[in-house]
C-alpha cells in the first residue's frame, strides 16, 4: 500500500451539506408561493417542460400560489429530456432582461438541471458552459423545485447535466450554490406518468445507488447498508408503482428513496464509480433515448466487465440485495447471479436489454467509446471503480449488442 | 378507520430540513476556527464538560484554531451528563455580559444540549425553561459543535434535553433554530472514551432507531429499511469499537450512523414512539445514571410489554436485523426472540440488564411512573406506539427488576 493510496483503504474525510428544505406529501405544491417568499423570491422564472404540467393543471396551481403571495413571474417552458444548452441561453437572457431573483423548476430532473444551469449562468459574466467544462460554480440565483418524476435526485443535489447541441456532448457540473433552497415532493404528481417513464426513473435511482456501492474504499459498512436499504426499497416498491399508477404508497416510498439515493448521505467518505452514467451519457446524447432506459442496457454490461476487479463486492450486493444464496466455493457465480437478477428485474419493469431495443447502432460504437473517453473534457479514461480506456469501453458497448 | 386516523395508515406529509454543514474525519477539529468564521461568529463561548477535553489537548487545539482566525472567545466548562438548568442560566448570563454571537460546543450530547439551551435563552426575554415546557424555539444564537462521543445525535438535530434541578425533571425541546450551523465529527476523538461510555453511546443510537421503527404508520418501507440498515451497522461495528478503542473504522461507521439515526431522515412521514426515552429520562434524572445505560434496561421491558400491540412489527425487526428465523406458525415467538437478541447484545457490550445493575430501586417505582406520566408538562399518559397510563408504566418498571 502506497502512502497516497490511504484514501482507498479507510473511510475518507469528507464534508456533507444538504441545506434543502424538503416539503413532502399530497397537495403540497399549492404552497409553492409560500416557500418562494420564505426563501426570498420576489420575481420568479417558472421553468418547465412540455405540455403535461399545463394539461394536468399543475402550472395553474403554481401560478395561483405565486399570485396569492403577490409574487410576479415570467415563464419559460420547452425543456426536453436531455436538456439542451440552447434553452439555457434563452433562460439566462430572460432572467437578465426581467431582473429575475428566483427560479422555480416545475418538472423532473431535466427541468431542474436546466434551471440550475440558468441560475448559474444568469449571474456569471462568461459562458455558462465553462461550468460544464470544469469551472467551479460559486454563485447562482436561488432555485426551488416542484418535482414531477422520481429519478434524477436533482431536487436534493447540487448536480446538473446539460447537452451541448454542437457536437452533442453531455456534460455534468456540481456545486453547493446549485442545491435547491426548497423542493416540493408530492408523490401524487408522479401518478400521471406512463409506466415506461416510471420504470426509467426507478432504473436511474438504482443506478445512483450502484455508482456509490461500487467503491474501492474498505470497511464502509454504514454507507453500504444504507445503499442496500434503498436498493431493497426500489426492488419492492418499483414493480408496484409500474403496475398500478394509482398506488400512492409505492410512489411515496420511491420518491423519498430517490432523493436519499442522490443527496450523497449514502455516498460520503468512499470512492464512487459513475462508469455507467458516463457510458450512458453518450447513448442518450446521440440517440436522445431516456437516460434510465440507457442505464438499463449499460449497467449489466459494465458490471459484467468489471466483475473480476472485486468479486466479493458483487457477491455482497447479490446476497444482501438480490437474495442470492452465497456460493462459498464459487463466489464469482454468486456475483454473476446478482447481475442476472438485476437484468431480470429491469426486464420485468419494461426496460430495454440491448442496443437494438434501445435504438442504438453497432456501427456507432467506435464513436461512442471515443467521445466517452476523449470528449471535450476527458482524458482518455473513464470510471472510478476500474480505470477503463477506450478499448475497454468499446468492449463494454459490445456486451450490449 | 376514522377520517382522523388517516395519518396512521399512509405515509404522512412532512417537512425535512437538515442544514448543518458536517465536517467528518481525522484531525478536522483544527479547522473549528475556520468554520466559526464562515458561519459568522466573532465572539465565541466555548462550552465544554469535565477535564477530558482539557487533558486530551482538544481544548488547546480549539483555542489555537480560533486564535488563528482572530476570533475572541470566553469559556464555560463543567457540563455534566444529564445537563442541568443551573449551568444554562450561568451560560445565558455570560453570553449577555460578553456579547457572545456564537456558541461552540466541544463535547458529547450533554454539552451540545446545554449549548442549545444557552443559545435559545441568551436571545429570549423570558425564562429559557419555557422552551422545555412547550414553547416553540423560534430564535437562538448560532452554534457549532466538535463532537467527542457518538450517541445523542444532537450534532445533527434540533433537539435538546435539560434537567431542572428543582424536582429533578428531565425535559426536551426541539426547534429548527437549534440545529447546529456546523458539526465537526472526528472519529479519532472518540478513541479516548472508556469502553463503558462507548457502549452507552451505542445503546443510545440503537434506541433512537427503535423509537422510530415502532410506528403505527403502514407501508413505510423506505424508512423501515434505512432504520434496519443503521441497526445492522451498529450490531456489526459496536462490539468492535467496545473491544478495541484503537479501531478507527468502527468508530467512523458508528459516528456517521449516530448522526443519521437522529437527524430524522429515517423517521419522516411516520408516527414515532419515544416511550423508552420518556421512561428512561426519569431514571437518569433520579439516579444520575448514564442515559444509554438506562435505555439498556428500559428498552427490552418496554418492547416486551408492547409486543402484543403489533407482533409482526417486532417479528420484522427480529428477522431482518437480528437474523432470527421466522416462525410462521408462531410469529410471537419470533418477535420475542428479537427482544432476547437485543438483550444479549446489550449484555455483550457491558450494559446493565436490570434495576439492581443500574442502581435503581424498586421502592421508587410509584414515584418514577407518576413523574413520567404526570411530570410538569405531561397529562397522564406516555408513548407514541402504545398509549400507556401510570399503571402500564409501573408494570414496565417492574419488568426491569
Amino acid at each position: 500500500m502506497e502512502a497516497g493510496d490511504f484514501s482507498l483503504f479507510y473511510m475518507d474525510n469528507f464534508t456533507f451539506y444538504s441545506p434543502t428544505y424538503f416539503v413532502f406529501g399530497k397537495d403540497e405544491e399549492i404552497n409553492a408561493g409560500h416557500y418562494v417568499k420564505r426563501f426570498g423570491g420576489s420575481k420568479v422564472l417558472i421553468h418547465f417542460g412540455g405540455g403535461s404540467a399545463q394539461k394536468s393543471g399543475l402550472l395553474d396551481k403554481i401560478r395561483s400560489s405565486l399570485k396569492n403571495e403577490g409574487i410576479r413571474f415570467v415563464e419559460l417552458g420547452g425543456v426536453k429530456p436531455n436538456p439542451r444548452d440552447s434553452l439555457v441561453y434563452e433562460g439566462i437572457n430572460l432572467c437578465r432582461k426581467e431582473n429575475i431573483d428566483f427560479i422555480l423548476a416545475v418538472g423532473g430532473g431535466s427541468v431542474i438541471d436546466s434551471a440550475k444551469a440558468i441560475a448559474a449562468g444568469a449571474v456569471y459574466d462568461g459562458d455558462f458552459w465553462d461550468y460544464y467544462e470544469g469551472k467551479t460554480v460559486d454563485k447562482a440565483l436561488p432555485i426551488g423545485t416542484v418535482l414531477t418524476i422520481s429519478a434524477a435526485g436533482s431536487e436534493g443535489s447540487g448536480d446538473s447535466v446539460i447537452t451541448k447541441e454542437k457536437g452533442m456532448f453531455k456534460r455534468a457540473t456540481t456545486g453547493e450554490a446549485l442545491r435547491p433552497k426548497f423542493s416540493i415532493l408530492d408523490p401524487a404528481l408522479t401518478q400521471t406518468l406512463p409506466a415506461y417513464q416510471t420504470a426509467c426513473g426507478i432504473t436511474d435511482i438504482l443506478a445512483h445507488l450502484y455508482e456509490r456501492y461500487l467503491t474501492n474504499t474498505k470497511d464502509v459498512e454504514v454507507t453500504d447498508r444504507m445503499i442496500e436499504a434503498l436498493m431493497l426499497t426500489m426492488i419492492k416498491e418499483g414493480p408496484i408503482a409500474v403496475a398500478d399508477s394509482n398506488d400512492y404508497q409505492s410512489r411515496a416510498n420511491i420518491m423519498w428513496a430517490g432523493m436519499m439515493a442522490h443527496n450523497n448521505s449514502c455516498g460520503v467518505g468512499r470512492s464512487q464509480d459513475w462508469t455507467s452514467h458516463n457510458i450512458e451519457h453518450e447513448l442518450s446524447a446521440l440517440y436522445d433515448c431516456a437516460h434510465g432506459a440507457g442505464l438499463a442496457v449499460v449497467m449489466p454490461a459494465v458490471f459484467t466487465y468489471n466483475l473480476k476487479h472485486d468479486v466479493m463486492r458483487f457477491a455482497k450486493v447479490a446476497v444482501r440485495v438480490w437474495g442470492v444464496e452465497m456460493d462459498f466455493e464459487h463466489p464469482e457465480v454468486t456475483a454473476l447471479e446478482g447481475i442476472n437478477a438485476l437484468r431480470r428485474f429491469l426486464k420485468s419493469i419494461g426496460m430495454p436489454g440491448n442496443f437494438a431495443e434501445l435504438g442504438a447502432k453497432e456501427e456507432d460504437i467506435d464513436e461512442l467509446a471515443h467521445k466517452c473517453c476523449y470528449g471535450d473534457v476527458n482524458t482518455g479514461t473513464t470510471g472510478g471503480f476500474v480505470t477503463l480506456n477506450e478499448d475497454d469501453v468499446k468492449a463494454i458497448y459490445r456486451l450490449m449488442l
